[in-house]
């Protein structure tokens, strides 16, 4: 039996191999008499699994060793306030908008600092990407931060800006929520990077953070010890229990991520993959998506019906045929195609075949 | 094939009946083809374990309707900076000292409030608990906590203070994190309980937190959104995206719990299994528990080996006969066994055997 195509902006679908493992491992890892569950985060056996999933990642993500990786909790939400408690230094913070998530943190870090606007894409409604040429930044900011794939809007930066060449020495802080382990990150041009996992890594739960080790040290009094970047990496991501089982799941989708080519194999299917859906959607009079051809986002594609009273009819007829949860986030309305790491692309030709089946059914 | 008994701390062993559900129903939760980690946080379908799980932990803990029931991230040290945030308004905190759990509360809470200590037990090296009669409780406290059972010193409030007849107006925070579920709770004494679920719930990543409402709506300015109990009860635990997977596990869990009899049968067994063992070890002369008779915790059995040197046989023994983690924590030493629900007494009997017959060997 094929499982249906599960489109969900996340939580997200997983690799199927990784699940298989993860149920045949569920009573009894590794002849150890345990499930990951059930051991202690202190033993050797989840030491295994920590240190294998972190060497992982950071082989995965080509992450250079003066950065450290955390795994910590609270998803990209939480850190919208854990990223200000350890790096703004309470002072100003330069922040790009681009849709949503962008917004949120900038709100969010008003708590800790001055969130400075340096630049916004409102008023193209989040479908374009403002000219980083164009950027407001401050010469006194703590750092810059920005959401490198927007979930909602459907909005990627394709390569990140470069600060220094912008005029400013800060660091640039990157939600990679989404899109992390589509392809590959440019470290030079980054300072810390976070992203809750649940879309494109493991279950929601764990949130991955990689920090530059010179921006440690700097939390505001106010800064829970259990998210103080630098108490977290001292203790290797276990200054409190850390989220076992989300790790082990995580593991195991860097395994599959190993075998699948690592990330550049990854961004190669995930651009066919992308070319795919825009193309249909663009060769269409029935369909549209709005984000600007340079800017669109090769993980998460909102499209419209250009005549909504079919929604409901495009979702039911979807659901027959095995494709789920492609209803668009609330805020936008529409549709949304989440194609992340672990949709094959027989599934987004899977998508395409009805997308061009519903339109002549309706005509 | 009988699994070994695991006696880890926590994270900890879960019902077996659990772990096969869940490798059972982990690529394809109830038809709806997805595996639980798969699905959107806001579908029908995850709704529904969420209510479940909300539902069941409502019935088998008898929290009455004025008690929001949150689920979060973070764990009990990550509590230990929330509460504060959340309900001290910047005031005065009245702790009592117990062992290391409530130790570290005080220390955190002192980011955000003046702690103070009203009681402390640490002269007896934490074998006793200090009588209620002689607490040091301020008039102007925000809140009382204290630790219902500390995990590392294996001593438990076996009933909970009246603080108004103690002369205190304040509400009672308690951490119980390593004994929910093991007992019913008398919540006209309570005004807030927190517990990561690692012990007696379910895996690592989730925190149970039970408050009383009015206390809702009071936090600091410092207090990041994704963890301010009212934003998090106004929006059913998914302002942030919650630990899901981790959330169906304790939902198994509480099933499994219900099926058990709920927690006044549980609480039957675990008095039981704590006889047994505390029984076996004050008739002996090889092993000591020093914990006072009057606050042995029934879930946390530290004991050490009047010869210390032979330690090590002793674990390396238990291994062989099939009994896991008996280690005690580094800051207290020897070794100690954790028997939460999940523990049948056929375990406490196994771990008993062994007792029995490595004096008998090494005498």
């Amino acid at each position: 039996m094929t499982r249906p195509y599960n489109f969900s902006a996340g939580p997200a679908a997983m690799p199927e191999a990784v699940l298989r493992t993860a149920a045949a491992e569920m009573l009894d890892w590794h002849g150890s008499g345990m499930g990951v569950m059930e051991m202690s985060h202190r033993g050797k056996e989840f030491g295994a699994i920590y240190a294998q999933a972190e060497a992982d990642l950071r082989e995965l993500l080509a992450v250079p060793t003066h950065f450290k990786i955390l795994f910590m909790q609270g998803g990209g939400l939480a850190e919208n306030a854990i990223v200000p408690l350890n790096l703004s230094r309470g002072g100003a913070v330069d922040f790009v908008l681009t849709g949503s998530w962008s917004q949120k943190s900038a709100k969010e870090a008003q708590r800790y600092c001055q969130a400075h606007v340096a630049a916004s894409a409102q008023d193209s409604h989040f479908t374009t990407l403002p000219d980083p040429a164009t950027w407001q930044l401050r010469r006194d900011a703590s750092y810059v931060h920005l959401c490198s794939n927007e979930t909602i809007h459907g909005v990627e930066f394709h390569s990140l800006p470069e600060l220094k060449a912008l005029g400013s020495d800060a660091p640039l802080v990157i939600d990679f929520s989404s899109h992390v382990l589509s392809r590959p990150v440019d470290w030079s041009r980054v300072g810390l990077a976070f992203g809750g996992a649940q879309k494109n890594v493991g279950p929601a739960g764990v949130t991955l953070v990689v920090v530059r080790e010179d921006l440690l040290g700097h939390a505001l009094p106010a800064c829970p010890s259990a998210f103080d970047y630098k108490t977290v990496a001292d203790n290797g991501s276990m200054y409190n229990t850390p989220p076992t089982y989300a790790i082990y799941m995580a593991g195991l989708t860097f395994q599959w991520l190993k075998a699948q080519g690592g990330v550049v194999a990854m961004e190669r299917r995930n651009v066919a993959k992308a070319e795919l859906l825009y193309g249909f959607l663009d060769a269409s009079s029935f369909y549209v998506n709005k984000v600007d051809k340079t800017c669109r986002s090769r993980m998460n594609v909102p499209f419209f019906l250009r005549d909504e009273s079919r929604n409901e009819a495009f979702l039911t007829g979807a659901k027959a045929r095995g494709l789920l949860q492609l209803k668009g986030h609330k805020s936008v309305g529409g549709m949304r195609a989440s194609i992340y790491n672990a949709m094959p692309i027989e599934g987004v030709q899977a998508l395409v075949d009805y997308l061009r089946d519903f339109e002549k059914e309706q005509a």
